[in-house]
């Protein structure tokens, strides 16, 4: 099997309606990185919120011990959160509050939850894309049933991982190649090609200008792809088994 | 569709090698419970244990936030682990630890990971019987890498829920079942009918020896499906494709 | 001295009326086994209770850190609760509330603490049996200052140990035994004689029915005493200094 | 019954080797004040110590919930130390390493833990009295086995609270004085007259010179009958049943 | 250079409204040690103080983790707070306590927070005596705006260390001195020369009554300039840049 | 006085060897943010690190409670980190290490702490740039010790933040900018004009790669007075007293 070209995605699949409970809820299997993204409605809002008239939104991620090559803690085992854990949970909720209009849906809080049950890199970056579709999904039930406007929710939002990898660039990282990165970043678009937010890291060697460029120029270039699996995800209706879907 | 007999299981399948990381892992689907078990090998053992040439086996079970019908707090944020987490996560380990020959695998530890992915009933049971599964995994892996010696599993280890609803005695408890019992009753047995552990709660009233002799029956006639599609499981190849496998 | 028989309890004392603040508190010395049971009335619920007009009982086990033949490190100073005094905790107040019409005294919270201060097996069983006679003082007091109904306690509660060690079953395991013990087993029993909890564990090698249903026999054959000895306890008027019952 | 004079102190009472398994151990009963007290050996001293050939002697001290009026929450459960009780701790460590030539016994820790069970005023100085007794109990079992020089210990530590209540000084307050008391003082004395810890606070109003002068004669009037005490429960044997020690 | 002699305080300098934030604020500079103190007026008390009509004071004290010559570990680093930090703490805020009438500036609190930036000995004494600035800058701010009574503060609170150093006697420990000090004291006085706190320890050996005076004689000697340099710091005005004041 | 030009930074001081005790210390006063940077050296690595003879640099941010317009609450009361804390914290840390050679200086830690005193914006990139200096301070002291080689640090590294207010773009935002910014930027780079780290956040609504783009460039045109102000920091030679320089 050829490998993939450098500027090619990864296989991505989402499973909508994945579990039973939540009022949202998707598989994401991008390459071997797979993460379930739920979305919770609770008829409260946060005390420094409360009497706003508006909703919020708010995400947390976290990994299943056993996600990665080998073991991790589990935070109730270490006796304090992780802070890489707490910083992708709260870009998550960063990222997806800024397409949404938080006056669509009442006094409500929405949580976006990402469990990653395997990792094989980009888990933040699945857990945005995927996070945007479980929050539709949410919102699209909360719409339905009239406790939101159809405006609520302004545009998409996906992320995409890119990288400097032996002075070449590469879009969708996978571990393999994450781990020899000499530069990181995290791109997170809107569906009209608005940047939301860019996070660039130089783990080994510092980069210019001109790599940044390449780099984001890579991103947008994956964006049409993610935003149409997405769509295809939030309309596709609840089956009696959850269905994968591919572009 | 005729509901199934008070003294019939829920659809079990079982998806062994479902995640690529761990040793053993295999997902189990008992009615709309999901639980992902994962047996990872670590070649080190707790420090009281060292030096007397001896394994360890643990377990440690948890839920995603949003398994159950409303989402509950993660430990993490809770900032305390949660008592009935901790109590479900000692019996998974008092259970399989029963059947192991500790002196079989070296100075290692095996760690059995649970999570309920899916919460509809019997998540302790389920992880229990998908654990064992785990853990054999792992062990024929050790076993393969002339690690461990063959006769390191004694026996199997199964586990199934039993109640008292109504006055009238069931097998394997849903949620709906469960939320409504007047006795509820987890036994864990070998594959050769012993017992390893029985409990039994009064939950809203108390019962007679004659009512627990009837959910013990119950109990020991569901064992042999529950032996024998973890044979299976245990059996099967690993394919490119993680797939189900049902009795 | 000749030895006790195998089933024989262990000499059995009750000093109701131990401490002065508590609404009911009772010293429970069994064989060498001591713990110091209270309850406490507080006039609120849990938030979650609230306006149900019902009360709640629960319950908080725990050791002084010299209690065992070493010492052991104190929860605070763990910096998390330990996962065996978290499910003693739970099994004490599941056992009590088995017998409470929570109906009976109003929105209030009874707390039953429950501290070992010296160790020699049983500890929980001394504290169901103990916690049973600072509740009923408790609800003694209500009763008199007509805050509950004289009918909120529905019965007796009583529990205790056994075991099978070298192959023969035991009645009351002191700490000698239970550390050589093939299978250690709890019952929890109504006055009547039914059962509220039953948590047979195999520590070493699985067990068979035959050999529960003779432990079970035995836990029975103890009731008699155990509550006859509350009896007195209960009853036994508050003198100007602290005295031990003996049946 | 006439109340006793203000430069009276409260009964007290010494049951010394109350309990079984501590090398050192004291029930302590001041008034209505009662304080396990106890010595544990450990063959290790803290990371920072080792090496030196010296040992160490720290002290734990805490409360049962429901040792006062009204219940209070455990540590464990609060999820946080007590300030209150970890001053406490390092105050009776403090005064009895005062005494204490820890190159007597080689690497070892002594953990004294002093745990009310009923608190009347004065744990503070029942726990250092008591904490005395223990730690010579267990030096003394040391020295027999000749693991300890005989000159460990360099001489008492006893300890009394006073106050200054509604312009009156006060030897040792109980609950009802404390509650009220202008100022309070806490005085750690040796058995030969010299000062270790001196700790008085205005709780309410400052106070001069004369007055703390006034409440130090009177703990020192005291102390004769605190050492005297101790001595007799150090030297009295160990029966079969643990028997309460008066003047 | 001649040595400062010993009843002579090192240099002293406060830099009232050394932040901008703060209703209070003052940096001290007491020989080599640094402290910053500042008041925070919160329009609450704590729940327990709710209705009464009263105020409340509270204090906490820290220091940055290389204020020392070794750097210490960050208590959120840790997990627990620790025991020195909170006992100073709590006695900050009791001296401060002691000359504030609570009912003159409504239900209200005010935190003093101390930290220390550089430590080189009597960080506590340095922190009530600039704590005591802070919170009368503080309480004029609020008397300014009409929020408080003129007659709140009673009265001036101030701190010094001293020391039995080699057989001497000291005024004002710096760590070199303190940290082979016999005795180690500190005298919290009012303005009025009535004493509020009196805290002598024995580090190294037993000390007696007469010791004691002559260090209470040396306390009292440097209460004049102590109150003299807190009045020209609370009298001082809020200039363009903070400056610095001493004697 | 004019307000400064929107491509105009803050008035920024330096002030070395601000503290006594650590290897390396600055203070920063930038616009009204103040910030007590310090590096510690340890002469030892984690554990995970041990071994490879390779020293480890890691960073801790933190705030003073009252360093903003209302106070905040300690982690260590809070009983939790902080997450926008530990976020901080690892982004100081990663971008002094991308400029470090780690075979330069032994199985050394050195531990940057930053502290904020006072914020008033920008405290994140204050640090880091700030950070720099004592670390650099640090570093040439082991170079003078002959326990690094004088090529440990690489390049230099500066931060500053940028944002899009009102649909203009901002250099080296204060408070009142930042609060009301639509994006916010903050750009770390090497003295030599690479890119260390990138991170654009659309608080309020998406921005465009023109936008991105022009707050790029001001960046890069604050980089040399960041740089020269640096140099100056690190050379100027220790003094009686700590002196601010300035540009």
């Amino acid at each position: 099997m050829p490998r993939r070209a450098n500027n090619e995605l990864r296989k991505l699949a989402m499973t909508p309606h994945f579990l039973t409970h939540p009022e949202g809820s998707v598989l994401v299997e991008w390459g071997d990185t797979k993460v379930i993204c739920t979305a919770s409605i609770d008829d409260r809002v946060p005390p420094w919120m409360s009497g706003k008239n508006r909703g919020w939104v708010t995400a947390e991620y976290d990994m299943l011990p056993r996600a990665t090559t080998t073991r991790s803690q589990r935070d109730s085992q270490r006796g304090k959160p992780n802070g890489r854990t707490q910083e992708i949970s709260r870009l998550i909720g960063r990222a997806l509050r800024a397409v949404v209009d938080t006056s669509g849906f009442g006094e409500r809080t929405i949580t976006i939850d990402c469990d990653v049950i395997q990792a094989d890199g980009g888990t933040r970056t699945a857990s945005i894309t995927g996070g945007y579709v479980a929050l539709a999904l949410a919102i699209n039930h909360l719409v339905a049933e009239e406790q939101a406007r159809p405006t609520t929710l302004k545009d998409h939002v996906a992320a995409v991982s890119l990288g400097l990898v032996d002075g070449q660039t590469y879009l969708d990282l996978d571990y393999a190649l994450d781990s020899r990165a000499q530069v990181d970043m995290n791109i997170v678009m809107t569906g009209t090609g608005q940047l939301i937010e860019v996070q660039g890291t130089a783990e080994k060697s510092p980069f210019s200008r001109a790599e940044m460029n390449t780099l984001l120029d890579l991103a947008f270039s994956a964006l049409p792809q993610l935003v149409a699996l997405q769509k295809l995800a939030i309309a596709a209706p609840r089956g009696a088994v959850p269905t994968a879907i591919t572009l």
